[in-house]
């Protein structure tokens, strides 16, 4: 099968490959579509994460089942499924403990295993999601990136009416806005510095967007709110919206953390202690593909909005890659498998 | 009276100074007993706090009701009691959310009021608690540093039977070591470079005294928990223990800062993200006189193992300054006012 297969930072390379042994249990999977990932940005810019086994690239996608392993009962063929991509052990004391998205031990489909930039995929039973009829394979490719921003906000302290900050109008940042818009935040505000993102979060629901090269996002934030929001989500991950951020928290707020950093930062502790503020991390999610095919299939979040551009698997590099890397309009870009 | 006069950094001078007026609903007290405390330190070694705008120094103290203004009615003259510093103003945005020790107008006794470094202290009768026959006055300058202690340990997610790391050995650390164990940890590391500190955390209940210098505090923690302890208290202030108390704790953990810090951090919140780990900060307390004076009258929490000197207000700066600047086997010093 053709498949897009990681060789190293700017070396991404589509070729010939195996098709991965369909086990018992298992299920093979057309590729519908699949979702180019920060994640996968920060590979292709920095290198490959150090947890990195198998070449065949991407975790963020969707397609419709053409055989299934023996023992295998979840889905049928022509079942239009979404894909999980994480494999936790469910036995190490992350996953004892119910943290199965930072199992110790498990990979992950696009990491471990052959992933999404493919003509095919095989996946176990328990990683395949049906989509409800009138939700589209493109929305399915949304499912993944769409957990990431559920559970930052599901982990948050966000309750409804609260206040909340996002800084960073990426695909995720994005995603975090329809989240919390959708958990009845009450003031949604955006801090980003590309004008096209800035509109798309307006468009989305942000009711203040910032631009923080321009105006003073801290003051703003705390002459519009009881002296600061109730959460901020960083989806940015630089020193400065991590300083702005806290800045910009009511006391005993929330910092929740989403981002991939590049860079230590410096900060003083004494921000976080006299106004008793918390800075947490979320990564991934946790058994929560469920809830968002039915967030996604109901319109509650729109996906739609954030998928900018559909390309074939052999432009991934010229129009996907470098295109994320240079041009801000673009947001969350899906490789269209069925049409190579 | 006499008192002692803050100046600036290494300037505190013991005078002559004018007794607070008594006005009504006010008490005033004869100072039996006042501490010194880890912030004292840092404005006798940096200079005031921004916040200072009255010279009488000490915020920990207790002493005996001489007189009480009119309309008192919460104690009477001869009572013993611990006074609370803080005076909320009960109207700004934080005190009606309930952060009362974060209040954005009020101020406190020692610091916009003249405080307890004093013959005789003059507060509002809300601020005074009285202490039951059974506790001592040097346990009732105690009210003050153990509910910052308290505070922490309530404010942090810690549960019957968790493990907890405790980040250095003053005052603070060895309280907030005690209420870890009274809230029922069931593994406690103390980690402290001073050979006294740790010797005296053994005997207050740690279970494992790692001394920073010498040993690989991480890999011990990790080793002798499930990956990690649930709650690590920083009671030191410095780079070192905030980037190794992170690096400690659990998955879905806290690392909770209790210490004032004097310069910046540089860390990598990856280290917070992929283990989903929360830091949060503690500040003061918050209406805790009633639970913290139980604590200490029923050796729950043992006030006397942290009082290492008394000493005469004349030598607050050799005796009690300048010893704690220099002698890391001292902890609590008390000023007992009663003896000048």
């Amino acid at each position: 099968m053709k498949a897009a297969n990681f060789y190293g930072a700017k070396d991404i390379r589509i070729e010939e490959t195996a098709v991965p042994l369909l086990d018992s249990g298992m299920v093979k999977i057309k590729v519908a579509f699949a979702g180019i990932c920060g994640s996968d940005m920060h590979e292709y810019l920095a290198g490959a994460y150090p947890f990195r086994t198998h070449s065949v690239w991407g975790h963020e996608f969707s397609g419709t089942v053409v055989e299934v392993g023996e023992g295998v009962s979840k889905v049928t063929v022509g079942d239009r499924v979404a894909v999980e991509p994480l494999t936790p052990c469910g036995k190490c004391t992350n996953c004892k403990r119910g943290y199965f998205n930072i199992c110790k031990l498990g990979g992950s489909y696009g990491y471990t295993k052959s992933g999404g930039f493919a003509e095919f995929a095989v996946v176990n039973q328990e990683n395949v999601y049906l989509l409800p009829d009138q939700m589209s394979l493109e929305l399915g490719a949304l499912v993944e990136p769409t957990s990431v921003a559920v559970h930052a906000v599901r982990t948050s302290q966000l309750r409804l009416g609260d206040t909340a900050a996002i800084f960073g109008a990426g695909p995720i940042g994005l995603l975090v806005l329809q989240a919390v818009k959708a958990a009845g935040a009450s003031e949604i505000f955006v801090v980003e510095v590309s004008d096209e993102r800035r509109k798309k979060a307006l468009e989305l629901g942000a009711t203040y967007v910032l631009n923080p090269m321009e105006e003073d996002v801290r003051s703003i934030i705390l002459d519009n709110t009881e002296g600061g929001v109730d959460v901020a989500y960083d989806a940015a991950g630089v020193e400065a919206t991590f300083t702005t951020g806290i800045a910009s928290i009511r006391p005993g707020g929330e910092f929740k953390i989403v981002s991939v950093w590049e860079k230590p930062v410096s900060f003083s502790p004494n921000l976080i202690v006299s106004p008793e503020v918390k800075v947490s991390g979320s990564f991934a999610y946790n058994n929560l593909f469920p809830e968002v095919i039915r967030l996604l299939a109901r319109g509650v979040i729109n996906g739609n909005a954030v998928i900018t551009s559909k390309i074939a698997l052999d432009d991934l590099v010229t129009e996907g890659l470098e295109r994320l890397t240079n041009d801000r309009s673009q947001c969350k870009i899906l490789v269209e498998m069925t049409n190579d």
